[in-house]
């Protein structure tokens, strides 16, 4: 065990587990765990505590660029905000720096916001002062968040524990996509989740920038682009050097996606004539794929993408451009006979050739323009060159694959979190596992994972309920050692992770609030939201199997408002779970379940008066009555457990209908108390009587 | 009585007094009030209803510019997000134009976005059909958030009742000044504030861009002004054109302000050479009136100045250039030499009149760059041409002097909604009320109003707090009749106005509860919000006597979080007034009283244990152990009351002791039920035993 291992498994046995239901974000003093989200590759405990008081300073020493002032003096504003201390200030600049602050800031370069910069940190909290040092003022920034999640409380107010971290991340790639095409995402719904991305020390925005839905960036040498394709909603190139400021202050990288050469439809209503099919097309409104695809056989083509590359390349600094490549259905390269004949004339097979014929032609013009080529792991393709990277999204095999081809890869399958499935799942979804089947030289062309946000589903209200708490977890296992793997601490500190999200301006908790109000059309919101704290929009891609929507479906239905991985079902499906493998019948268990049926038993009635006076509700209403239904079987469960009396059979098999009935979504949502209510009732009819 | 007078009475006899302490949005049919802010000039009932479903569709007649098809386009999206219809629907453009939705919009012409432009419409709602038809465009947009308001709800769903409305503005000009300076306000604040100022019909954007602690605007010829002037936040010229047609969209002028001569100190951090004393200046952090001001004694100050508005007037559209003009305290003109001898030679007699000097030479430069001066009220002197607008600060009787004397006015003062006056102070005072000195001719010369929400106190995450929901009171002053004047009414209204403004985006409700979440450290937040209920922020300009705030203070505590005009203690002072005044000694009242005060005499030990988990809320305990005597001294005077025995003098005196001790504020707040608690112990020093 090296010194490295030490710290990590000081966390490890000093993180308890805490399975509540409320939490608290600073740490009192009787339940002084950390809170730390990622947690840091290595911790020494020291003695005392560092006092927070209003004279409280920040030091930042030598002569800098502007991101680390920047960066420190917003350390004072999040400071002032949770404590409420008038501390005595003025924005730190390069004028002001030196070394007398309370908190002492030193590094020795600018980073460079480029893949593999150094970002690691060291901070060392002493009761007298604490100091942050870095090789670069990006690890700083990561210091500082550290920092910050380490403000404390207890019967004398503020303060920090002595400690001394030294951290670095697991991966240098660890990013989130956000799609702002299949529904736009201003530029304050960027900046806001850059804010939350550096709070979990995130370092790539993925930006989806094109799709059949709509072509977000103004282009100058193109302007139908945007002017046709994107219904007035774009981003100008001011504010896309904003956003590309906004994230290089906060340590971020952005990387520019345009999907081609499918995904392309709203392209082809300024430009038809690089389709491969005759248009005139219009903005898709629908989601699914669609069959607009540019031509790979005419020259105009690539001429066109010569252009729009020589433009974009310049607009993004980030050395590299994603290209999309996915999900090509080939059906318009197939009824084109234009198409067919090119492809027979150069002997390409296929249409996977075809396409590979078109990401080489492209690859050339990004080169021309030192730009490196990423994609979706279509792209990948036996005669493709090395110097691109492949992003997995359709499995982890092609990651590997990738891996074990020495092509560089990211790792996004098992991170879609559009598709509303528990953070457990993506948190223990690792890039590279202790089962994995590379070897270490393999293993390094592994450079970490994006967390996806397909926004077909959300717009800028409910698009952070998407993305957080839920991609604190992922970024953590981006960032920490892959063996910090213990779902439940993970869950506790999600919580006061998404606490601190929304003092940095996410929406996820008041936009939900906001979202009960508006469903309970101004009532008392409890019963709705007795009902929402326990069902979860349908997973994957059920929603529009469902119910297919458009562009135009409103986000502003119990479905939207609905958590993923709600907490309150968790944590009741972890209180039967309890209880039943209980050899002692625990009492205090069994009152806390009981109450909750109790709690859901009468909800109903409520509910309905709600729904009266608020018919956006009235689709609920059968899933009120099956949580209702459900409350009813796990009180009656319960009472043949305690008796040890085992039910009739007609009552188990009524109550099995009765599940099986329940299990069937309403309004595209599912209880996620039944599983539990399940196993009450197994147990039940296991009882010996 | 006129047919106008005969629907608005129709209105006034509707209008049911509702004192309840919950309120719904949407109309149910027992309690068939219209929740309508502003009230329309006239209202004629109807028979039946308009049923609203999925099928709900609009048209729009004839060919218009954009703003029609997208503010029509707009209500869609709007009732889709209310009612979770999946209407059918695509964007409404000129070419999808023509008469056959269920919401039929017919406007002559496009309006312009100008003082006195027809902004009357008329909304006809049958059963089959509805009807909106306006001389402009400017007109259909007001009719459309009337028709949005009237959005019902009864058991069979979701319905517009039918009527007909002809409405248009008592005033011309009703605005909203938004102080960007002393904390800056980003984009997204101005334009969701855009969207609340066209719910309630307001029609300026009074954008106060420059003042001593930020110059707010990118200046491409004095570049130094922004770049040096506003650490950084500033509003570029694209930014500032995207606000001026995201307003122009809702009917919305956007006048700015440029403050001068004085307020001017960020100004001279890159131009000290125009200052009245030499540098060096650096950007101002405290509030008040500071000394830097403009030299007007040197040309050079006017050529920049010509320099500065041939720009800015190019920049902003609008014919009116608001200059400020307020405050200037004159110190540095008595100390410069040079400025005294050129007062002197030119036979200025004093400040005032140097200042009137001043504002002669910036109408000359304005006028020639066509446009119309307007400043606040220091700047109506004599010898000033009668072309300029005269803007009332410091008491009406200037808004009324300017009328005496032909000048066109309008009215802020008793519009201050930064102070935290109560809505019915706002709302009651009428810039022409009945007893007016003016003449019909001389009153035609009042344009409207504007509220002002200057930013010393509030910044992003406050600001929508202090001007929703009382703006919407003021915003009904300057458009319905000077006759609708019934508080109970308004107050009820408003609450449901207060609902309707949120759910376009505004933040006065969610951020109100994230706060507290924040401060309470994300404990429950029951026992803070019981005692932030009823409190209010101290008002008028105690808040920084008190404690005296710069630039950086946190605005994250206990007083920021405390909402003006405080409802839950509002309703409470009604109930004890109503109590008190009651023959009959209603036990229903009675009952409500001392359920509130139990509650009340309660939270003090719940609250103690939310602080002892964050300091931050450390200094308002004494207010809460305040909202716990007031309760144990309201119970002890009821009994007396109910007993009808007289208190012991000794009682007495100790209760009227107590209450002038929790008259002071604590951590800058009010508690807003001391006044009722006082009537009770009179009343029962009253009682005859």
């Amino acid at each position: 065990m090296d010194n490295q291992n030490i710290g990590f498994y000081f966390v490890m046995i000093s993180l308890i587990l805490v399975c509540c239901f409320s939490v608290f974000s600073l740490a009192s003093e009787k339940n002084s765990v950390l809170n730390l989200m990622p947690v840091p590759e290595k911790i020494v405990p020291g003695d005392g505590k560092f006092r927070l008081d209003q004279n409280f300073t920040i030091s930042v020493h030598g002569k800098m660029g502007s991101r680390l002032y920047k960066g420190a003096s917003r350390v004072l504003t999040r400071l002032a905000a949770r404590t409420g201390f008038f501390f005595p200030r003025e924005y730190i600049t390069p004028q002001s720096s030196g070394t007398s602050g309370s908190l002492q800031i030193r590094c020795q370069r600018e980073g460079k916001i480029k893949l593999n910069e150094d970002e690691s940190y060291r901070l060392t909290v002493t009761p007298g002062k604490i100091y942050l040092a870095a090789a670069t003022d990006i690890g700083v920034l990561h210091g500082v968040e550290t920092f910050l999640q380490l403000l404390s409380v207890d019967e004398q107010g503020y303060y920090f524990p002595a400690l001394t971290i030294e951290d670095k991340p697991r991966f240098p790639w660890r990013g989130l996509m956000i799609d702002a095409c299949r529904h736009f995402m201003p530029v304050e719904v960027i900046k806001r989740n850059l804010d939350g991305m550096a709070a979990v020390k995130m370092n790539v925005l993925h930006w989806h920038l094109s799709e059949d839905q709509g072509f977000r960036v103004e282009c100058k040498t193109f302007p139908k682009l945007h002017e046709l394709g994107s219904d007035g909603f774009y981003y100008t190139q001011t504010q896309i050097r904003e956003i590309i400021d906004y994230a290089a202050d906060r340590g971020i990288r952005v990387m520019p996606e345009f999907d081609i050469p499918g995904h392309a439809t709203s392209w082809f209503v300024g430009y038809p004539q690089y389709a491969s099919a005759p248009g005139p097309y219009t903005i898709e409104r629908k989601w699914g794929i669609m069959d607009p695809v540019f031509n790979p056989a005419i020259e105009a083509t690539y001429k066109f993408f010569d252009a729009f590359f020589k433009e974009m390349t310049g607009l993004f600094p980030d050395e590299f451009m994603h290209i999309g490549g996915d999900e090509n259905n080939g059906k318009q390269w197939n009824n084109n006979p234009e198409i067919q004949a090119f492809m027979k004339k150069n002997n390409i097979p296929d249409n996977h050739a075809l396409q590979s014929y078109f990401n080489q032609r492209i690859l050339k013009i990004l080169t021309k323009y030192n730009k490196k080529m990423i994609g979706w792991d279509e792209i990948f393709q036996p005669d493709m060159p090395t110097n691109i990277v492949i992003h997995s999204w359709r499995g982890r095999e092609a990651m590997e694959q990738s891996a074990i081809m020495c092509y560089q890869t990211i790792l996004s399958n098992g991170y879609y979190i559009d598709l509303i499935q528990p953070s457990d799942f993506h948190y223990l979804n690792d890039p590279i596992p202790e089962d994995s089947p590379l070897t270490d030289k393999q293993k390094k062309f592994i450079l970490g994972g994006e967390a996806t946000m397909w926004s077909e589903f959300v717009g800028p209200e409910t698009v952070d309920s998407r993305i957080w708490p839920r991609t604190a977890a992922i970024a953590e296992r981006f960032w920490s050692p892959g063996s910090v793997r213990d779902v439940d601490d993970m869950y506790r500190r999600m919580e006061i992770i998404s606490f601190m999200l929304e003092n940095l301006g996410l929406t996820h908790e008041k936009n939900h609030t906001m979202m009960l109000r508006r469903l309970a059309n101004n009532q008392n919101i409890t019963p709705l939201k007795t009902l929402i704290d326990v069902i979860e929009p349908v997973k994957r891609y059920r929603r529009n199997a469902l119910r297919p929507h458009t562009s135009f479906s409103p986000m502003t239905r119990v479905i939207d408002a609905a958590k993923p991985d709600a907490q309150i079902a968790r944590n009741f499906r972890k209180l039967v779970d309890l209880f039943l493998s209980d050899k002692n019948k625990n009492s205090g268990l069994l009152s806390e379940i009981t109450e909750w049926l109790h709690l859901w038993q009468v909800n109903h009635k409520k509910l309905q008066k709600t729904i009266a006076l608020s018919p956006v509700l009235i689709e609920i209403e059968p899933q009120s009555a099956n949580l209702n239904s459900c409350a009813d079987i796990g009180l009656q469960a319960i009472e043949y457990i305690q008796k040890g009396q085992k039910p009739p059979q007609n009552w188990l098999d009524i109550q099995s209908e009765t599940i099986k009935k329940i299990k069937q979504p309403v309004a595209q949502t599912e209880l996620m108390i039944l599983s539990a209510i399940e196993k009450l009732v197994k147990k039940a009819g296991k009882s010996t009587g």
